[in-house]
């Protein structure tokens, strides 16, 4: 008998009738003969509602309450599904984050999980329960705080739970039918990846794919534990996500050269203009930036002019965070040196993903020689051993993610990707 | 400096207005040098929405998960009141009842308390904070598991915790402005009460008056903790209840000989006919009905037919629980021998409530004469030291409530007697 850990998101149940599906599901897998473990987040919209209803008390609701406010949402779904499957004749029990054991630190709002403690969880299994976990909520270690792990933090819980509880798999459920090869709104032609290993899934969960968060799956890597993406919706089989020696069934499955193209067009590009072409300039920038306590992803600095002893230096950052970079750099004007700022949000990412182009060096130029032809303008390069990512005008990003999936034959030969719901959480 | 108990039902909370409203309130308490701890319920009808969707997902939801469901509510508005409060500069942190202290048994949808360990309270408050509780809930002893109090359970929170940290006075806002001597619905003569000893509240709250309920009354009472029931609407001073020693302010407050009129159409009658009048008989029908886990208020046995050997025996119960005690009587008909069963539910109960009256014999003939002169028949006859009951048909209960008040002086002279909202509660 095997222990499952399935995770299911709030479009999943949205409403009494998803309840009552999700239900039926669950019961499946106990009937199937495993342990099972499920990890539910809010109901549909109610996570949005408290967050205005928080927004009409104060403008900056303490991170603390919001904490304690949000968490109501999960309380209410997993209450409601234990009552669900209860009425289908087997026991169920809900657990809240706290009472999971799921230990975190102090951060409010985007808490951090340092342990995870799941004894009542195991003795509610052993005692013949399914266990139902609320999601994206823990208790802080010091201050017994209720806490909440920030954006897609259900599914960090889901694969938290399965290593402390040495699962056999994490299940994902979400409305779409797994990672494709590409936003299947963008490309009609995407295809389902029925495989794909850790290190590509981190790749394209950071270069712009939203079915699964980098965190969630650097956690899974990181404890071995095999994801399985699909949908709630359709009986399907999803994307498995699990480390390169992993075989699913009987078949040992081949690592494909190219796992998918992924985009992103969430980035502004900040550039830092005329500033002196000397060591430690660029590490004053980034200082300044890393003290304000955002991240940056691609780095570029242009060759010096040599006539002036002057470079610029660009990066980009999320939209969100355009406004307090820009802040910060300024107040930090005399210290670092430049001449001006220039800040742009009409740009586009584009990434190539596959552990294969290691030992496949057409590939860089394929990828080019695609977005020539179709007459893309390139404005920054940035890449890793399995990745190359490029920027380019945001109005470019469709044609471009299309082109470059025919070039790599990942088109579908047929209409089978499928994919319900679409809205690619 | 002294410590307050505030509680805020839900009408007073229903909307971020009312919110708002309220931590105006609690920090204006704070201003007047007092440590302040709130006890909230949930907003508005928050709890009925929760009870209408278990219902949707399934007919007959477990204690467990209805309990887990439920305590979201007030999750809810304690968080979104903490941050009102901090918005007005004030520190504010909000507790779980299980974060609180407030420990019960395992009886799910009812649970009683049987320890209050308020240390995170007691450390919140000396660090500066206003402490906002949930009301209502706790956390089992035994299991771990989160339980709620049952129906006006915040109220009960709000006591005990007053007791456990030895508060100056708890406080129960509501939407009326106190308790009043008959249901101003009904007497619109009806007069605010100053002060009320908590017996003479104890027997209105168990005869039909819906401001306190009994279970709160009695634990202030065991525990001398005065309470000060007022609108949180108006600015006034309500009603308070206390024991007869104590002195309001500078005052001493006289005991009324009368303190109100209460009245109650939510229960039935049951006449058990042709019962054999012999020793054990009715011991055997009561022992039926607590065995069903019902409880009786009224009972009157009839002179007996020496001609036949049989008696009648009437009792009143709730309403809700009539088609339950039927059931159990017909089963164990045999057991017991009666002839046949009355079911009766048009019938209302009206009570004169005053310590006063053990000392003025005239009190009993007064009352009556006041319901002879309206023409109103009596049909049963309860009564305690301080209190007298009579049952009569619904239709008549309005008239014989005024009749009443208005016999014992009880009518106010001028309009002074406001009430808020008027849902009663």
């Amino acid at each position: 008998m095997g222990l499952v850990v399935q995770k299911y998101g709030g479009s999943s149940v949205a409403d009494a009738e998803g309840i009552k599906r999700v239900a039926k599901r669950i019961v499946e897998a106990k009937k199937n003969g495993n342990q099972v473990v499920v990890v539910v987040s809010a109901m549909g919209d109610t996570t949005d509602e408290l967050i205005d209803l928080a927004g009409q008390v104060s403008p900056m609701p303490a991170g603390r309450e919001f904490d304690m406010l949000l968490t109501a949402g999960e309380r209410i779904s997993m209450a409601l599904l234990a009552m669900a499957i209860k009425n289908l004749g087997h026991e169920a029990q809900s657990f809240t984050g706290s009472q999971a054991g799921v230990i975190t630190d102090s951060v409010h709002n985007k808490a951090r999980i340092i342990d995870v403690t799941p004894g009542r969880i195991r003795t509610a299994l052993d005692e013949g329960n399914i266990a139902i976990v609320a999601g994206f909520q823990g208790v802080s270690q010091d201050k017994k705080d209720i806490t909440t792990l920030g954006r897609g933090g259900s599914d960090t819980t889901a694969v938290a739970l399965a290593a402390a509880l040495d699962a056999e798999v994490c299940e994902i459920y979400t409305d779409v039918d797994g990672v494709f090869t590409a936003d299947p709104r963008v490309v009609k032609k995407a295809r389902k990846i029925d495989w794909i290993s850790f290190e590509d899934m981190l790749e394209l969960a950071s270069s712009g794919s939203k079915v699964l968060l980098h965190r969630c799956v650097e956690y899974a890597r990181r404890y071995n534990i095999p994801i399985h993406v699909r949908s709630s919706f359709s009986g399907l089989q999803g994307t498995w996500v699990s480390s390169e020696s992993t075989e699913q069934g009987d078949q040992k499955v081949e690592q494909a050269i190219i796992s998918g193209v992924a985009h992103d067009t969430s980035e502004a590009k900040i550039t830092v203009v005329g500033v002196p072409d000397k060591p430690g300039e660029a590490a004053a920038i980034f200082r300044t930036i890393a003290n304000a306590e955002i991240n940056l992803d691609m780095v570029v600095q242009n060759v010096s002019a040599a006539a002036t002893g002057l470079t610029d230096i660009s990066f980009t950052l999320p939209k969100t965070e355009g406004r307090k970079a820009i802040d910060a750099l300024e107040r930090n004007r005399p210290g670092i040196g430049f001449d001006s700022l220039r800040y742009d949000d009409q740009i586009g990412k584009i990434s190539l993903v596959g552990a294969g182009m290691k030992t496949n060096p057409g590939v860089t130029a394929t990828f080019f020689e695609a977005l020539s032809d179709a007459g893309v303008n390139i404005e920054l390069i940035s890449t890793s051993e399995i990745r190359i990512s490029v920027v380019t005008r945001a109005d470019d990003v469709p044609e471009a993610v299309r082109v470059v999936h025919t070039a790599f034959g990942l088109d579908s030969d047929s209409a089978e990707a499928v994919v319900y719901g679409g809205t690619g959480r």
